[in-house]
């Protein structure tokens, strides 16, 4: 059956087209910087967003009304894996991603819920065999049902995170099982409300024996999808402890966890942070953990998570500027963990928002390739970092300088000249470079 | 000469006093939980904020006329220092703080500078003899200049970078000099303003080559001072590389500096990056990174650093709490890091304004001491976590838990029972010991 | 039957006490400042948050498991009422408040919610009347409902306009009936999410025009309570257009609705507009608008609405020094528009959290009146602005200077001598007006 | 003498020049929606940041070594007079704003003080009439110099206020004798940073008694400029008064002002307020109180007043969509409040930043143009609110509405039907009319 009856397969048109279910900017096979465009972006579909979520907010009930909300839970979690399929294949779109209890109920047990799981898990593989879509990441929900209500890993009784740590094993079979190209962590209630009430040394310790457990058992199962972190700074907890990159990769490096372990970058994780989410993408790139991204966009006047649909294309541009340079994203992709706005409760929504995404991220992508063609940042760096390129510049940069050799240059060398750092200039390139793409 | 007729020395009147200009709650020799309140809180009052600053802000000039503002640079130097002496004096804080143009002015030349530095250096000396007082750490004005325009450690300019070794090499000899107990590094201009003239990988790994220099001069020269870097996350950068407690840890865990260096927290700095300052030696204490504070408050509806002097109480008491748990700042202290408010322009002002943070401090002194004598909080927690000290949860402490044994425990045990965390109680409790000392 | 069968009735206790489900600040029928603490604080308990919430957040579903969870929705709100009274009596609160959507659930038709609601009306005018208790205030529940999407009084869609006008008349009625002393507007969502498909011109003069039929009917069936505006800035939607109370005045000003509106205060509100609490108090009360109090606190580093029960007592102090200082609060009371935090779960989390909440602003009560008999900040006050009771400066205030006049003055007055504002010196003073209370 | 000499004019020179120094996107007489590009934009320069400041941050001095430099304050004066035309000339603007205290400095009385500005205001004068350039607007300094530490028109000095009013009266004359077509109030220091030692109720009545003082005085005069208030939240004082459009549309409309101002809108002011430019452009509009614009941008990440040339197309777009939909600016016109980076110090960053700020507002304006030719978001509004064009939509917008009749209708109208906001997709027609003029 089809759950989109009024939408047929989202084709390319191109810029002139006025068919609002078509794409403009995106052509999968186009060929940028020498590779498709497929290649580059390699989207997914949220599952929970798209396929689970009613458009519920802290002040209201949801207000989608899908095609597929049947009383029964298994019936209902059955015809979601439906929607997925024909969703990702109209919009065509090669990869999905999902947390375990978004794609099937829990039971009144840890084996029903598991027995709910394998179900769905059999209709997934069938769908995903004939259709060719892939798992870009798989995840576990360790925060909707009460018992997390002080965390999974990190929670203050030890009943809950014995069951964090068989939810955590099924879901490693899970991915094994899918052939999943991540396997990602998303601090959940990982964090805290209050430091009154909390043993931050004894949380953290604990997250980190559950991450050891979880490498050691997908090594003994053979899962060899890339374990990824998703840094949060905060919602729903006060504090996360996930705060941003360079807090996970500290935590990571105090734990002996970094070889195993690369990052999963989200656009409105990165802005709550206080960064931009090129400085993150750039933080992990240059410490080797750049792994996959969440695409979304924040609004910067709003203090928590909208996790909009991305259509901002500087950001666009300036995210698939970080990714080519760090010569791309390797198992990662491009996941849109983005919602339809509450007000944009049609299906056909669904679509529309997607391929605005979809068309960003290829415009950023365009955008990305003609700076890194047309060198109009690299010249702006190679100009600007030139004196460490040579004479005592060069010294420091090859470890030889100490501060007696640098007191005796410094010494003879009176004035200093500085050379301006241009950047309205720079912004107006960057204005010229998008969008006369 | 006397910069300070009108005030003198500020002596313990307790409670029922009515004199503006006395201690209501600072008594140093009294004993808080088996120390001198003065040895728990080693105050120390920082150069630059009250005797070098002059009230301007980006809109207007300097509203304090001082007794020592001389026309000639180095009169005006020599005022201050004897304004130090008499300040700490009557005031009765035994420490002080500076960074090297805090104290003297530039010369044309780098030499010219030194010699300048070297005159005052002679004087400080000669007081800290007379006086008793000590110096708690000095630092190196490295972003003021408009050579720093660019940064220091972290600059685009070689030659710049050339020059910061200099006047490091300089800074650290004046504080084995002095007996300085600490050294500090605050990443003034270290940061940037947009990544699109960047290069972030360059500009840390240059920081890290500069940061060893300094640990290898300073062995060489003996100066066996704890160092310190002191993070914030932005301004006068849009973003300081040291971001934060997590983000520093990160960076002196990848270039290998770990053990050399611990940290410097300032109360403001921890509020703009998102967090609050008990989080920030919370971090650092379980990393073993606590080094010293800078205690002011900031004002959490404004965006920028207001480096008030601190009077919030729910903030010293947790302040105190997070360092007696943690064992006390050993070399460390409580550096004043605050400046009275523009509309403070009179002398009186900064003894006013010091004793408001010292009385502060020492009621939040003496409510941490209340709160870990009665184990109000311990007591919290012990009973919060006390599932990790038995069965499932002393296996997962003791590293014995794998997902099999997990899964194994989880399966059979059902439901799982939580209790509340009992948050609006803790507030209240809390009221209760710190308003009630 | 009794719903919290373990909670005997809350007395007063005072300091000594250790029973945390006792008051140790709140003396109901103490004096102070000339009359009863319970006249001056006039608390109320929040229906929404105390019986329908259930803990869920955008993360996670309910934890609270209430004894009046019921099956069916009519029994459930029928529990609720006896929940109410039986909590309103054992905490000693004379006042609630209410939705209509809080009290009774939603039928199929309008006549059926309307029917629900007189069912639920009448048990709650019984248990009133037998009880003594009052209704601070009702309003209408004009945003959870899906067709509410898009508004109600600023709706883009005339059929939901003309539904909430309908839902506003019965309101109005259920007020008269049960003789709530106020009747809030709290623009549910009355705002924006992007200007791009929005008539802001349109939707506030459809909502002035909704204002102005309201004013009407209340007049047609002789009811005369005080109407409530209730300020936010944003969430639901991203700009509310009640941002603030200064905003609200405008928009009251220019559709000449002044004379039949006050303003309904909420602390959490203040701070997400960028204002403190008492700051909104002071705006009000000086154009003559305070009506009533949401009290509840936020966490300045979160981002958004987190209704936290009010336990800083430089909050409480500040806003019942407003409140005094503008005559008290007439009409209005303080609503504890706050809930347990979600790891506050138990019934018991119910009453420790409203004794918090009241023994802070018992404490902030006589923190208050301590600063007005004593005339701490009053007597900063009349020396600061003193000499705008003489000379040039009682012109000025009695309207009889001109720029001429100014300029004849000036130019003979120099130089200007200013006085410090003394800032710190007068935090210091309200640490020791609040905590020696 | 030329301050410019590396620099020719600038021209347009379209999309395919690779000359920094020249124009791609502003044509001052290309014809937009019927008008030359320079009437509809009437840019200006900002007479402090371009030739007064120096590139002075809290942390550092100046870093702008510009060519009038001189060390007498007169000579300096003059010199940045002859800057001024010069740069006006070259770059192509036909209208400059000042201070009075940005060109011309303080004497040591307010007599000296206002014979420095008749100097500098000959030579203004001259130059104008030579090169037909004009004045957009003037105001006074009322901030800078301390004796407005407590502010001018709000202080707590009586004697304070009157220098104020004296300095206004001659601002108002200069703006007369250069024919200023607008006189703009930015509220300096009017505001507080403690409502502790505050009579906010005194301030506000002395500040609007100073404007009608103004009124009264232009009007003897024949000053018929528009008066202008600046909004702005905070910075300097923690809470300015005129926080956003809204409140100082209440202060107007409270004090009965509302028809001798309006006002002037500044995009970094906006976003510190938490709204966006186009947010506050609106509300002046539908008020009739849209005067001028202050074109900058913010850094949403930044807490504080960043003051940047503006570049991002999104925003200057929007700006103009909402201007051109409000009939454009009238009097008004669109001023670089903007500043060069303090990395930015060459004299060709100067042009080159004005440049950035001009193409993209060229950018913005053909974007708009194309947005309103189109319909594209005309379109949008008129189907969405369609329902308020007929029956009981109609009604209610007629005013004929009353709480009966809209229950009447919502009685028998079930169910309601609405229709998707479709956010995501008007963001990328957005995308698609802007990038792609």
């Amino acid at each position: 059956m089809s759950y989109f009856k009024s939408v047929g397969k989202i084709a390319f048109e191109g810029k002139g087209s006025d068919n609002p279910l078509a794409f403009k900017q995106y052509n999968p096979k186009e060929i940028v910087l020498g590779k498709p465009m497929e290649e580059h972006l390699r989207f997914a579909v949220a599952y929970w967003h798209t396929f689970t979520a009613s458009g519920a907010d802290p002040f209201g009930v949801g207000t989608a009304v899908r095609g597929w909300d049947y009383a029964d839970a298994m019936d209902q979690a059955k015809a979601r894996v439906d929607a997925n399929f024909e969703f990702l294949e109209k919009i065509g779109i090669p990869y999905y991603c999902f947390h375990d209890r978004d794609i099937a109920p829990e039971g009144n047990t840890l084996q029903e819920t598991n027995k709910n799981l394998d179900t769905i898990v059999d209709l997934l593989e069938a769908n995903m065999k004939s259709t060719g879509t892939k798992l870009l990441w798989n995840t576990a929900n360790m925060f909707t049902h009460p018992r997390f209500v002080h965390g999974a890993g990190t929670t203050s009784n030890a009943d809950v995170y014995a069951y964090a740590g068989a939810q955590l094993k099924k879901s490693l079979e899970v991915g094994k099982r899918l052939g999943a190209a991540n396997y990602v962590f998303w601090g959940g209630r990982e964090g805290y409300d209050t430091l009154l009430n909390t043993d931050m040394a004894l949380e953290l310790d604990n997250l980190a024996r559950l991450f050891h457990m979880a490498v050691a058992y997908a090594s003994e199962i053979g899962f060899d999808a890339q374990f990824l972190i998703e840094p949060k700074p905060k919602e729903p907890t006060k504090h996360q402890y996930d705060f941003d990159a360079a807090t996970t990769i500290a935590f990571l490096q105090k734990y002996d966890l970094q070889s195993k372990f690369k990052l999963n970058l989200e656009a409105n994780h990165a802005t709550l942070a206080g960064h931009t989410f090129e400085h993150e993408i750039r933080v992990a790139a240059i410490n080797g953990m750049l792994g996959s991204l969440d695409a979304n966009q924040g609004d910067l006047l709003i203090g928590w998570d909208t996790d909009e649909f991305p259509t901002d294309l500087y950001a666009t541009t300036l995210t698939l500027y970080e990714v080519l340079k760090a010569g791309g994203l390797g198992n990662g992709g491009i996941n849109f963990d983005a919602k339809v706005r509450r007000g944009s409760f049609e299906d056909e929504d669904l679509f529309l928002a997607h391929i605005a995404g979809m068309d960003s991220y290829a415009w950023g992508l365009k955008a990305a390739a003609k700076l890194i063609e047309n060198k109009v940042l690299d010249n702006v760096i190679d100009n600007r970092y030139s004196s460490f390129r040579e004479g005592i510049g060069a010294e420091i940069v090859a470890g030889k300088a100490t501060l007696h050799t640098l007191e005796q240059y410094a010494m003879q060398n009176n004035p200093i000249q500085n050379l301006s750092g241009r950047q309205e200039r720079i912004k107006l390139l960057l204005n010229e470079a998008i969008f006369n793409v």
